[in-house]
């Protein structure tokens, strides 16, 4: 059963675990500091398919299976799909999902979906309207890159603040069990919009919604950021998280090293030529569904605040002049069911 | 509290309220048959704006703010806004309620919108994860013309199958009250594609979905279509609703007249020249949030059955040659909060 706690969190009472997950990457990916964690590393950008959008749908399809073993569960076990993507009409989940005979809920939530979906996935389990969900979402570099910058073929020129789209999928797979990681509590984020427009420095766009969100769930939980060991955003890149670090000194909220960003931990970024970093809805999601839950599971991590961050706008809307709102929400995920 | 019946729907127990609606569209659709239902009709397509993008994004904040005016209430009682729409990267919505300050969840269902976002914000009213929530969607012709067809200069010639889509947005505010609407169960429905590839016989691609999620409805909770006043489906149009009434009929459910679709509802076929009907996501959300809301609160509908549809292709997964994958939510909206 779930308890509102301030004007933004949910407490999930019954904690929800997350009974799978898995994660599938591609290649660059597969080469990054985090190799050793992915479920599966595919060389072909194209996954054997003949375009990088149906190539993306299939990575998602081959997460959510993979979860599912991982499980143990069959998929008529799952009573809902929570699942989105950044392409055009979410391609990538709608296509993915397409013969898999499961309910399933849309979602569009840019970078921020594997939070997103997660968030409803397990308030889904907490409050009984599901036994058990799943929350899932991608990126692929050459569907984003083409989509929202250029064709692959022109090679553009990328500033330092650009960051590198992941090829990556993840799944979690919620359910109640004995064993976590447990899922605690939700917060679900605003849109902020600060006046960024550049589309080339995407993660000072989205530190803002960062940082609220997590003053957000620490305002309303009173919880300590030094409790956590580990705070880690979705996809700032090194420009976002310079500024979520000095966004909350601003606001007297110091954390004590504790904070990763997912961009940063999937690619050795001077080695890895990627610029400020990782982005995408497949950089939060293969992050968290391989290294994050991975450590909470060995026991490496024990507290940990997931807040995965989106950009709201299109390639239109920014040729029509708008500035980039964006959205972060926040899961709290921790290797006990009570108390820090 | 929700209750699982069946495989696929939840009964919510403590039958939440639609304490307030509101429905904003355009001109043209202002000259339809439910002109004296809406509660704004613009006559100007850009609704003040300098884009028609602009102008989807102000019509939802529009239809937002009168569902909140009628439901009497500040938008600080909202947990949470659940929005989507068709444009790419959802920017109706993610522009419509970036200065909200409301806690806020993007969603994409294409045309099935109204009713996803309906199912999730009285989910979590029911079940304690929210006190109050909002959905809301829209459409606009002039934006989705442009993205999914030809641009409105060029005057394509359109086949008798095609639909019109809908300028036009609604809103429903989502609580406990003694008062109905009340929203009594939901049943999410699964993505099915039955090999439809052409975009201008989007009815055809739907009607499968529509009568799928229906029948899973009817299985769950063992009710009789008759027992309803109307059985409304969101956009099929002509084409769609007679596919819709002959595959229920393979499955030996007969529908007792009572079959209704918003894109037939919505404008004069003949007089209006829109061939098969309305569709976009402000189709189904305007007749929903107008006549049929309106309905049920004058006493002139006591059960209805709202089934949204939606198709998930983009211009690019068709022109990759893929068919068109379709969804289907319904919700059971009643006078009553007990009984039929």
């Amino acid at each position: 059963m779930p308890t509102r706690i301030g004007r933004y969190t949910i407490r999930l009472d019954s904690t929800p675990s997350v009974i799978g997950f898995a994660s599938v990457v591609g290649k660059k990916e597969g080469e990054g500091p985090l190799a050793d964690w992915f479920d599966l590393v595919e060389e072909d950008s194209l996954f054997g398919e003949k375009t990088w959008e149906k190539a993306e749908s299939r990575m998602q399809a081959m997460a959510f299976h993979l979860a599912l073993q991982k499980a143990n569960i069959s998929r008529d076990a799952i009573d809902l799909i929570f699942a989105g993507d950044l392409l055009n009409q979410c391609i990538g989940s709608g296509y993915g999902h397409r013969g898999s005979q499961i309910p399933f809920a849309g979602l569009f939530g840019a970078c921020s979906t594997m939070a997103e979906s997660l968030a409803l996935a397990a308030a889904f389990v907490d409050s009984g309207l599901a036994a058990t969900t799943a929350a899932v979402t991608s990126s692929h570099f050459c569907t984003a890159e083409r989509q929202f910058r250029y064709p692959l073929e022109y090679g553009g020129q990328r500033p330092p603040s650009a960051q590198w789209t992941v090829t990556g999928s993840g799944c979690t797979i919620i359910s109640h069990a004995e064993a976590g990681p447990f899922i605690r509590e939700i917060t679900f984020g605003m849109i902020n919009d600060l006046g960024i427009s550049d589309i080339n420095n995407m993660g000072a766009a989205m530190a803002p919604a960062a940082a609220d969100t997590l003053l957000n769930y620490l305002h309303d939980t009173g919880a300590n950021p030094a409790a956590f060991d580990m705070i880690v955003t979705g996809d700032l890149g090194q420009v976002g998280a310079e500024l979520f670090v000095s966004l909350l000194k601003k606001e007297n909220v110091l954390l004590p090293d504790n904070h990763r960003d997912c961009g940063m931990m999937i690619f050795d970024q001077l080695a890895q030529d990627v610029h400020s970093g990782g982005s995408g809805c497949g950089c939060s999601a293969s992050v968290l569904c391989s290294a994050i839950l991975g450590g909470v599971v060995k026991g490496s991590l024990k507290e940990v605040l997931f807040i995965a961050t989106g950009a709201l706008m299109s390639p239109l809307s920014v040729q029509q002049g708008e500035t980039i709102p964006s959205i972060a929400h926040l899961i709290h995920l921790s290797s006990k069911r009570e108390g820090q």
